[in-house]
């Protein structure tokens, strides 16, 4: 039973404590396609920071998806700027991170700029097209004391961090790691094209989830591959490649990607040891099954990434705004060692895929 | 390419037109307890409506809870009133929405209250204690035209709609109707006592969904059941009870409830017909699954009606809030009449029990 | 390092041990229908009895049926005798048991023959076709000291009876027991016509089952079902119904029974109790699955009774001969008072139908 | 309504007819260990032939399982020889068919004793233990007209060939192949040691397995494999491989091998293509779920390759039956031109583990 006055006093503390707080975090999102729209929808839902900037060479598209996704709110829509605009952002002390989103040629400059102008960074990977661009930058950002973190998103799934976390307990001494990561919908010739190669594209988040659930780097790498789809012939891709790694402890990894998957995107892993597996199967929406003449049928698995990754997409982006601005200074980042040698370990597969044999692999430990 | 000033003159356009779109509806919330918080939360991320005042007898509680919604928008705090206070926002012209969800024997002045003032009516069930109070309600409602949208959330869940989507392909002539509802946690003593017993505060959403997925009501009713916790003798109340009810089309609807369910919140929905089954099963988050020598072992089901209906509740308050602002004047509304037959269904189970035998149903068509 | 001659009196010793142990069982099938055929493949089978006579009166059918069965073994093939040449078998001093899957309305004769002549008996249910001849033929058969086994083969599938066991640590006190039985494919209307009802010729399994899970008679039955069939009009039958018992310590069973399931022989049981739950869903026999773009499908579960009750058959023909033949005095039976209760559980339905109202219900427990 | 004498009549004719056709082929047995008491137990219970011998350095324990297999059917019991004695076998003309099933390293002078005496072959693999005594063998075989069926068991059973028959609808253009077989119980160090190591004893199963599924041959074979077991050091043997083989076609074999699963015989196959994918699952016997607060409990897989390959067997065994009565000509043979080149197949995965590079593969295509 509080008093009006006591009620009145507490509101008042209340929002004081709040407001101080909550000198929420400002930043700039660079890119609005395909994983800027996730993420700037994210920031919106955490409200744990706001949105002050959007780049993009679209602004018209940037502006209507931004207010789609913002619903009604007008007084949170960001201002616009062209990419030829970007440095109003750089220059705007207010805001202290950038999102970088836009395409990838455009990561190594966007960031360089965002390490000048002293802001923390998220980026989608990768972070540079070279090894030596990416460990440039990563140093460039260390030295400066600024975080880049470079999202590998399925890590903050919090199915496979389960699996992660029960991996001592149900497999004991791991014999293998198998994971499966097989893509919805076909990605048209022109992303293909810049795409970077099912390696660097697709290869990148199993080969981090394998070393991530294994604990350690492999010691050798081999990979094969094959083409399906003709027209990835003009720029040597493949649509189809396995890859196999082995780790110093006998655990070996075995990776399978596509390019294709009719019935959804396919996203499993499954470990195995001397006590037991521990699988993560893929998730269905809607648990409706259908028993007719013809058989049971149930709906297929989740469509693509924005629906099997909302919730790791989610928790990559809380855990890089809580560790800028210091709310929780545990916050799991990948970081910049990690990203080199799964960046590395790429490389490799490219390059087993090319000689047909398996290449050895020696991680980084230092930048 | 655009020029830049074609691309701010593109933007000032869209800021003109989202701030006509969007003097979003304004509304009041009693009561930020369990279910209000759930409300509140929705309205916050649909971003359709805003709230500008809270109704709470306990307002620090209810203003650290809607802070901690809300994140770090301090901005978007709403005003807390006592309960004594709640003529405030009666009074504001601005608020043009209420949501109910204060204790249920104030729930009837509460919608007095609101018609009275010209307020659409989102409320949580029932609206009223007794047949009658109900009736008047309803008509005092629609004699004012205004919408008294009593949630039956299960309607609005993603899984349950598609089910009976499917029924008349799947189906096609119904035989059989299923539902089990087994609550978790075990609600305290003291809700218990007053929540209207088990079929009014349990069957009703499973009475409520036979005769959707029917298309029809009732012509009889059976129940029974049973008291494993002594205390409920104290209030005539059970903790398992089954139901049958006799549709005229033949089909005949079966409906399992418990209080006590260890395992989650058990919530399944089966239909036989002619022609097929088709079923909803349990929801489990992580389908991560254990296999060693003790056999194999997944994740339970969802814990309890927050996490199963947590779509549902969204789609309640968006249909809701399409309907009072004119963006979508067919979202689906439970109506007084369904709602009015559903507690009288209630009331039967209750006879039924009493008496032993059956009790015939005359369902109401109109006010 | 055997030597030849040791090698051969140990063989010399293990045939006489084994041809003492084995003069098996004799015995005679009556019926070599549906049922029938499964028995005497049984008996083959399991190598524990020999077939002497099998009465039917389609011999031809019968012989053909059960050479196909033996295969080449034509030394097993029995002497096949017409329904008036009966007595032959039940002369022959060397035949000690009788299995009984003649058509139901000659089984009460059967069994009276073979009570007369003083042997065992397997028998399909029912044993006869008013409760007061049932008692009478288990009283006649129990002053000779005769076995006879009113086989209720569910009892015997390994699924239920490991549920069974379960219960106690899985359940704890038992809320519900929940049992679904559909059947496929739909029988005709000729064996409709003379089946004795639904309750009668399916209900009285899954009562069986229920109360054999509860471990205590029910006090009360309330019965309602539905006619979709129009054909079963004339002999006033139904093919889909509901029965819901109470049992004293407060458990609850509600039963579906249907005549018609498109998608296979659908069986499940579910108990609910204040630890858990325990289920036997339905068993597929191949665990393939495709996925495509039209959604996961899976093969139907198995097609019916035959194959479901497969194991359940082999092991109440095995318990049976093993009490005949003494080699297990403990194999589980089914009891004169336990058929009898079940029989008037379902004239119990058959009222409740009727008349609308539950039935009490008062067991007896002698003969 | 059948007069006595015609139906005598027809009786006669029947048993006439059953004679004739039924002069059941005779056979001896060769080792009556795991495998061989499977064998001789499926010819008991398929009643398609009859064994007469059975070969066996421990008679006693011989003709303990083989009383127990057969029950009190004494009459059929075999002549139990010892290994110095099976010329007598050899010598018997009324034998026509021998199952070779003793050790190992005494296949291939059974098999050559068998040509020799005019015998058809039913032998568990491998026929011998070098490549070139397996090609002479065969040669030897087909030379004499005699059918040499190595039994790879896994093509029989049934859920694999309909995954099989369903591949082309299904997946359409194949582009990848998995196969993951975990042994279960871990095989004792003595059977290890003369188990001809892993890719010999396991994984020429599934490389069978993966080129019967895939219609050709693999062009290129990648091995590698991991030590957990540090006895195994003494023998050079690996109780975990992966195989990575390439088709002609683009498809990719992966295959995963493990000595060791404590959560029973995990054997799973599924293959994905350009319209989708069809998976066989392990089987569970039975279908027996708990639910309770520590989660969703189901029953473990099935134990070991007799319960899971129970069917296979037999279906191998009817098919080589069929084929040496000449009662089905197409009945499905393992033919030595397969046989051999899943042996090279197994030397490649030897050659690829010891030397870390994948190894190019020729296949044979006559003798």
């Amino acid at each position: 039973n509080l008093s009006q006055s006591s009620f009145e006093s507490i509101i008042t503390a209340l929002e004081t404590e709040m407001s101080a707080q909550t000198s929420l975090p400002v930043g700039a999102v660079f890119g609005l396609g395909r994983a800027g729209r996730i993420h700037f929808g994210n920031i919106a839902s955490l409200r744990l920071a706001r949105v002050k900037y959007v780049i993009d060479a679209d602004p018209k598209a940037a502006s209507v998806a931004a207010a789609a996704i913002l619903g009604g709110q007008t007084d949170e829509l960001p201002k616009f700027l062209l990419p030829e605009e970007e440095d109003q952002a750089m220059a705007d002390p207010e805001v202290t991170f950038c999102v970088i989103c836009s395409p990838t040629m455009t990561h190594e400059t966007a960031l360089r700029k965002c390490i000048n102008s002293g802001k923390q960074m998220f980026c989608e990977k990768p972070i540079a097209t070279s090894l030596e661009s990416m460990k440039e930058v990563h140093k460039l950002a260390e030295n400066k004391g600024l975080l880049l973190h470079c999202s590998f998103n399925r890590r903050y799934d919090p199915s496979f961090s389960l699996l992660r976390d029960r991996i001592p307990n149900t497999c004991g001494e791991v014999h293998t790691i198998r994971t499966c990561s097989r893509d919805n919908p076909y990605p048209s010739i022109e992303y293909l094209r810049t795409s970077g190669g099912i390696f660097h594209d697709c290869g990148v988040h199993d080969l981090d989830m394998a070393c991530w659930l294994a604990g350690e780097w492999p010691s050798t790498v081999f990979a094969t591959a094959a083409r399906h789809n003709p027209q990835l012939k003009d720029f040597n891709d493949h649509d189809t490649a396995v890859i196999v790694v082995k780790f110093p402890s006998g655990a070996i990894g075995i990776i399978e990607l596509d390019r294709r998957s009719t019935y959804g995107y396919d996203q499993r892993i499954e470990v195995h040891g001397a006590q037991g597996m521990i699988a993560s199967n893929n998730v269905c929406d809607r648990a409706v099954t259908s028993s007719t003449a013809a058989g049971v049928n149930s709906a297929n698995i989740q469509y693509s990434f924005p629906q099997r990754y909302a919730e790791g997409y989610v928790n990559s982006m809380r855990s890089f705004l809580s560790r800028i601005s210091g709310s929780d200074e545990n916050a799991m980042i990948v970081t910049p060692i990690e990203s080199l040698n799964v960046s590395t370990l790429a490389d490799a597969c490219e390059k087993s895929l090319e000689t047909g044999a398996p290449v050895k692999f020696q991680p980084i430990n230092t930048l």
